[in-house]
C-alpha cells in the first residue's frame, strides 16, 4: 500500500501510536449477522474522572450517532468511544451507561448522569441489521479486548461495512511531525463504509474506474466515521479544527461527501485530561494556533491513508441474502 | 395563572390546538420509580413516509438528546417525537427503530435505516434512573395513548422532573396570530426540569425569592425540551428561527441557561409533509421571513406560558430516598 | 432606576468595573444627523501583538457586523471593539486597518493582516444614516476619548438610536460574583436599537403598553450589541456559552429577537492576553465549567440592567424629517 | 489542462454557463500595486429587490470576508458579489452599500439598510496591499464590465494572488448534471491564493514536489473564495450543502484548509428570487435532498478544476518590493 504524503509514520502505523490509546473489538460474523462493536480508549484509566478533551466536525450529518450534543458544548468526552450499525446505538449507549453506573453513578449517586459517545454506520447490505443482533455484553467484549495491537479490516463494527462498493471496515494510521523541536504523534482510526466505485481514487489514482467488480444501482447510503488522537496539547476549540481536516483526507479518497452518508469526524488530544469535579481547568501550554499546520496535514494523510488501510485489510465477505463485498485486494487480482 | 402576554390562546390552550399533533403518556409512579415516556405525534400518519419539517436550537447542550445530528442536516423528522429521562433515551431509540422495522424497514428493507428522536431530561432527584425501569414497551404505550386530549403535570416524561426546586414536568400552551389576514396557531409542549427556587419568576414576579420551601445545595442539574409545533407554512431554515425564540420565553421564567441544563427546542410545521421518495419536494408559500415577528412572539409567550403550566399542573410527588418536590401550589399555599 | 437580580454591582456600575476596559466615543449631533461612534478597548496595550481571548453569540443574524468569521475560528480578538451604524461599518473598520497598518503592519510587514471588528445597529430613523456622515477621523477621536468614565444614553454610536421606539443608546451595567473564594466582575456594554413599545418589559413590568407615546406602524428594524467583559479566566469556548446568556437578560426586558434585529453578543476576558507570535499558548488556571453558573447569571442580569440603563440614561432627540424619539423618563412623565 | 472526473463541463467552461451569472474585473497593475476587484452577478437584475437564494460554508475561517452573518441567518444575497484584497473589504462594501442607496435606499427611504457582501484573500506578498490602493470607483468599474465572457488568470482580484506558491489568481469551471431526465448545469469561480507548493495535486499528481522554482520559508498566509452557482432549485438548507462540497475539490488539490486561510464557499442558485417585499416566499418544486449527489459531484469537480484553470491561466507576475510569483506554465518550462 503505497505511503500517503511525505510525513513519517509512527512505529505502529495505526493509532495507538499515540501513547496510552488502545482499540478492542468484538466481531459477529455468522451468516446473515455480520457486524460488530468497536472501542477506542483515549487512556485506560477512568474516563469519567479524567474526561479527555475533545471536539467533533459533522461533514455531512445523515448520521445517527450520539453525544455531539454534550461534546460540542463541554469539550470533553467521558466515556470510551464506541463504533457500531446504526441499528445498535440505543443498546451500546444502555451499556455505557450500564458502566457508568456500576463504576461512578451509584456510588457517587449524586453524579447527574453520563454522557454515551457512540457512532455508527450503516452494514445493512450485508449484515442483517433488522435482526438487531448486537447486546449489550458485545460493549463489554470490545472494551474488555482493547489493546494497542488490533486487528483491521472486516472486524468489529467494521465486519459488514461496505467502502466503494468493495469491503470496507476498519482502517487505521499515524504520522508524526515536530513542532517547536518537539515530536508529535497524530493517529487515525476510521470506520469506512462510504462511496461508490467509480469515485475510488487510491493515492492520486482514480482507480474506481477501472476496477472490474459488481456495483449496485443504489445510490450511497454508506457513512464514515473518523476519528482522531493527537499527544499534541490542543484545547476543544482547536481539536475542531483538527478534526475539519478530515474531510481533506476523506476527500482525496473520492468521496464529495454524499447525501447518504454520515461523515463525522471527532479529535481528541491524549496530552492532558481535565478532572470531573474541580474549581480550575488547568492545562499546559497549548500549541498556537499558528503552529497547526503540520498537525493538519498528519492529520488528513492519516484519514486518507487509514481508508486505504480499510481497504486494504479487509477480506472478501459474504453477508445476508447473497450479498457479498470484494475485497480491493481481490477486485485487483481479477482485473486485467 | 395569569395569561402571559397580549395574544391569545387556543380553544384547549395546549399544543393540541394545532390541528393534528397529539400526545400521550407512558407514566411509572411506584415507590422510587417515579418516571415516564412522553410521546408527541406532528401528524397521525405513517411518520416515515410523510416526513416532517422541523429543525432545532441547543441553547445549552449538557444534554444527551438523539437524533438531532440529522435534522439539522436535513431539516425533518420521520418519527414522532419521544420524551423520557436520560438514561431511557437508548430504549426509547430502540422501541422507535424496532416500529419502524415492523413499519417500513424490513419491507421496504433496501430503505437504509430510520433516524430516531429522543429528548431527556435528568429525573434523577426523584426517580431512581439508575435502576433503567423504562422498558420498550412503555414507548408504544404512551404513542397509542396519543390523543388531543393530554393531562400535564407529573406525568409521562414529567413524573420524576423538577423545576425551580419545585415539582416540574409536562406544560402546555398555545397562541394564535394572524399574518396576512390568516389565523395561525402556534403550540408549544415542555419538559420543564430546571432552574434554581431562587431564580423563579412567574408573570415578571420574582417569586422565587419569597417562597418558603426546600431548597437544595447543590447546582441545577436540569433541563428543559421546548417543541414548538406550528401550522404555518415554514421550511427548516424558519424553523431554525422559531426554535431559537423558545430562549426568549425560557428566560422569562428566570432561567439563565445554567451550566448543567441541557436547553434544547425543537419547532415544526404541520403545513405540509416531505415524501420519503420523491425526485422534488413541493412545498407550499411560506411566510416571509420579514412576517414572521407575530410567530416568533408566540413561541416566546407559549413557552413561558407553558413552563408556568408545567409548574401549576404538576402535583406534590415523592420518589425515591425520602426526596419530594412540592408543588408550586403548594408552596404557595404554605407561603405566608 | 431598579437594581436587576440579587448580586452586587461593581463600584462604578458599567463596564469599566472590569479593571482595563475603557470606553470612548465621538458623538455627530448636528440636525438630520444623529450618529457617531463608540470604541471599546479590553485593555490599554497594543491589541494586535497582545490578542483577548473572545467569543460571539448570533442570536439573530440580521446584522453586518464584521469580524466574527475570524473571532469564531480563532477565539481572539485584535483590535479595539468599534461600534456605530450600518452604513459606517466599511468606513471604521477601514480607520482599524490604517490605524494597524501604522502600528504594526508596516514596520512588520511579513504579517499578513488584521481582523478589524466594528458592529452596528441601524440609526435611520432619527439619523440620515444615507448622507455617510461617519468618517475614519470619527473612529480615531472615540479611540481618543476612551477612558473607564464615560457617558451613556444618546452618545456616540447610541447617539440616533431607538429602543422599543423611545430613545435608545449606550448603557451599562456590571455585576460582581464569588467564585471559589474569589471575587469576579463581569461588565456589560449595549447599544440599543430594539424593540416595539408594546413589548417593553421594565424589571417585570410590562410598562410598554400603558405608556403614551407615539409609536410606529412599521416592524422593528431595530437591533442590538451586547459586549460582556469579565475579569475571570475563561477560553474562547466558554466565552462562547457566556455570550450566548445575553439572550437571557435581553428577553426579560421583553424582546424575542424580532426578525429584523442583528440581535448579537460578544464576550471577552481580560484575565490573559495570547501573544500574536509564540509556539504555544500559555493560559492561567481556568474556571471549571461547572462551576461558571454565578458569571451566567452576571451577565444575564447585565446586560437587562444595561439595557434599561440605556433607556433611562438616553434624553430625547429630535433628528431627520421631523423623526423625534422621546426618552423613557419624559414618556414616563407625560403618561398619566 | 486535464479534465477533472467524468461530468461533462458546459460550453463556456466556466461559471457563466450557468444562465445569466456574469463576471467582471477592473484591474490594478502598476508597479508595487498588484490588486483588483472582481465582481460576480447571479443575475442581471435588481439584486436588492430580487434577492437570490444562497448559503455559505466555512471551512477555515481565518478571513475577514463581510455579509455571512445576514446570508447564513436569511439565506439570501442582495447584492453582487464582490472579491478584492484583505484591506480593501471597507472600501468596496462602501461602494456596494453607495450603490444600494442610489437605487433604492434614498428613494424607498424606509428601507432598513443593504447586506454588502464582500470576500478577501491576502495578496500582499505581490501587492503593496498596505497602500490600500482599491477606491470605491474600482467597484462600479468591475460592476459595469460584467459579462459572461470574461478572463481567468491574474486579473481583478486575483491580479496579486498566490497559489501553492505559483501565480494564482481567478479560475473557473462548469459541471453539467442530469436530475430526473433534466440536465442542469452548476458552476463555480474561485479566486484561489492558498497553498505551499510541496503540497500541490495536479489532477491526482502530487506535482508541487518535483517543480523547481523558488519557495517561502514562511507559512501559508492565503485563502481561497469558492462561489458556486447552479441552476438546479435549491433552497439555502440544500445550497449550504452544497457550499460544503467545495471542500472536497480543495483538498484534491492538495490543500489541508491551512492555518491562515480563509477558505470560504457560497453556493447560490439562479433557479429562482425572492422579491424584497411580499407576503408569501413561492418557491419552484425543490430537487429533493436525497437526489443531491450529482450536483455534490459537479461542486466538487468545478472547484478543482478552477483552481487547476486558476493555477493554467495566471501569467508570471513580479509585484512589490522584487517580489514575483513564477507560473505554473513556466514553472513546468523550466522544470528538467
Amino acid at each position: 500500500m503505497t505511503h500517503i504524503g511525505s510525513l513519517d509514520a509512527g512505529p505502529r502505523g495505526t493509532i495507538a501510536d499515540v501513547a496510552g490509546v488502545t482499540v478492542g473489538h468484538c466481531t459477529l460474523a455468522q451468516g446473515a449477522v455480520q457486524t460488530g462493536v468497536t472501542v477506542i480508549r483515549p487512556h485506560d484509566g477512568d474516563m469519567y474522572r479524567n474526561k479527555t478533551p475533545a471536539a467533533s466536525c459533522v461533514i455531512n450529518g445523515f448520521g445517527k450517532s450520539v453525544g455531539l450534543v454534550q461534546v460540542d458544548e463541554l469539550g470533553v468526552i467521558e466515556t470510551p468511544v464506541a463504533l457500531t450499525n446504526t441499528f445498535s446505538v440505543g443498546t451500546v449507549a444502555n451499556a455505557q451507561i450500564r458502566a457508568a453506573i456500576a463504576a461512578n453513578l451509584r456510588v457517587g449517586r449524586e453524579d447527574p448522569s453520563v454522557n454515551p459517545l457512540v457512532f455508527e454506520c450503516n452494514d445493512g447490505y450485508l449484515n442483517d441489521m433488522q435482526a438487531l443482533a448486537i447486546h449489550e455484553a458485545h460493549y463489554a467484549s470490545a472494551l474488555d479486548a482493547c489493546s494497542a495491537d488490533f486487528e483491521r479490516g472486516a472486524v468489529g463494527a467494521g465486519r459488514g461495512m461496505s467502502c466503494f462498493e468493495l469491503k470496507g471496515g476498519i482502517g487505521s494510521a499515524s504520522r508524526v511531525v515536530h513542532i517547536g523541536g518537539n515530536a508529535s504523534t497524530t493517529g487515525v482510526l476510521v470506520l469506512a463504509n462510504f462511496g461508490k466505485l467509480q469515485q475510488l481514487i487510491v493515492a492520486g489514482d482514480a482507480l474506481g474506474r477501472t476496477l472490474q467488480t459488481s456495483v449496485d444501482e443504489k445510490p450511497e447510503q454508506g457513512s464514515i466515521i473518523m476519528l482522531i488522537a493527537t499527544d499534541a496539547p490542543l484545547d476543544a476549540r482547536q481539536l475542531r479544527r483538527l478534526a475539519m481536516r478530515a474531510a481533506a483526507g476523506l476527500a482525496r479518497t473520492g468521496s464529495v461527501y454524499g447525501h447518504g452518508s454520515g461523515d463525522i469526524a471527532l479529535a481528541f488530544s491524549t496530552a492532558y485530561t481535565l478532572p470531573h469535579d474541580a474549581d480550575f481547568i488547568t492545562m499546559p501550554p497549548l500549541i498556537a494556533d499558528a503552529r497547526l499546520d503540520p498537525l493538519f496535514q498528519a492529520a488528513a494523510d492519516s484519514v486518507e491513508q487509514a481508508i486505504l488501510d480499510a481497504l486494504f485489510s479487509a477480506e472478501t465477505v459474504a453477508g445476508r441474502d447473497g450479498h457479498r463485498r470484494v475485497s480491493l485486494k481481490d477486485a485487483l487480482r481479477t482485473t486485467p
